[in-house]
């Protein structure tokens, strides 16, 4: 198996689907996840093409925890969360499930305790408002 | 609160604790978890003082998972999981034990999935193996 240039978040990438980004720079990518298992759940990936640690060299995954550090700081002014969790899963078995690969950035928050990937899609006005909050905190 | 040169993993850069070590450069250190959630777990760390992704600048971050890389190729090479998960938490609420940066490298298998971090300590005898199986790995 190669990497496949029709996964998610490839077309993303083409913009081919759509997504709720909060950040975008020469090297990387970041956007909301879709079925987020805490508000402001967002995703960090290269745009080089890699479906796991194993497949990028040190300068992608270099820009893409440059990248994860920005947005958790995002994350952490805007939604004031008590912790952050920043994991990255390789295969199948470790639970990937796009193959292209993606830093998570995991909101903790006091009262909601993050939950296993929720199984149901996010509203997307809900997702575009988080997005928006964080971005903006970008920008300050 | 700021950063206490008496936590756990600056004693063990100072070699005041002992530690199983897999691999050392001038920036960063690994070692094997002593509360493994599988076999094989290890621990990357920054020689630079920082609590959390927040505290590090981004040529530490790049250096952590450069090394992350690295022991992860040899994890995979030396004890053959069906994958490999990548994780780093950022305050108590985020489950953080460990004031001192660490990104986690957790093996996973297919017949052993892996439980949320133990509660007791491995056997040192185990963790001196396993460590040896992973640097000799890295040497090869």
């Amino acid at each position: 198996m190669g990497y496949d240039d029709d996964n998610v978040f490839a077309k993303i990438l083409r913009d081919e689907m759509p997504s709720h980004r909060v950040y975008e720079d020469e090297q990387t990518l970041a956007f909301m996840d879709i079925m987020p298992v805490s508000k402001g759940h967002t995703l960090v990936i290269p745009k080089t093409k890699g479906e796991n640690i194993f497949d990028l060299d040190a300068e992608s995954l270099a820009a893409v925890i440059k990248t994860t550090k920005r947005v958790a700081e995002a994350i952490k002014k805007a939604l004031e969360p008590s912790g952050v969790i920043v994991t990255q899963l390789n295969g199948a078995k470790a639970g990937q499930t796009v193959f292209h690969y993606h830093m998570h950035i995991i909101p903790v928050y006091e009262k909601a305790p993050f939950q296993p990937h929720a199984n149901d899609l996010e509203d997307s006005e809900i997702l575009a408002s988080t997005a928006e909050t964080i971005k903006q905190t970008l920008l300050q």
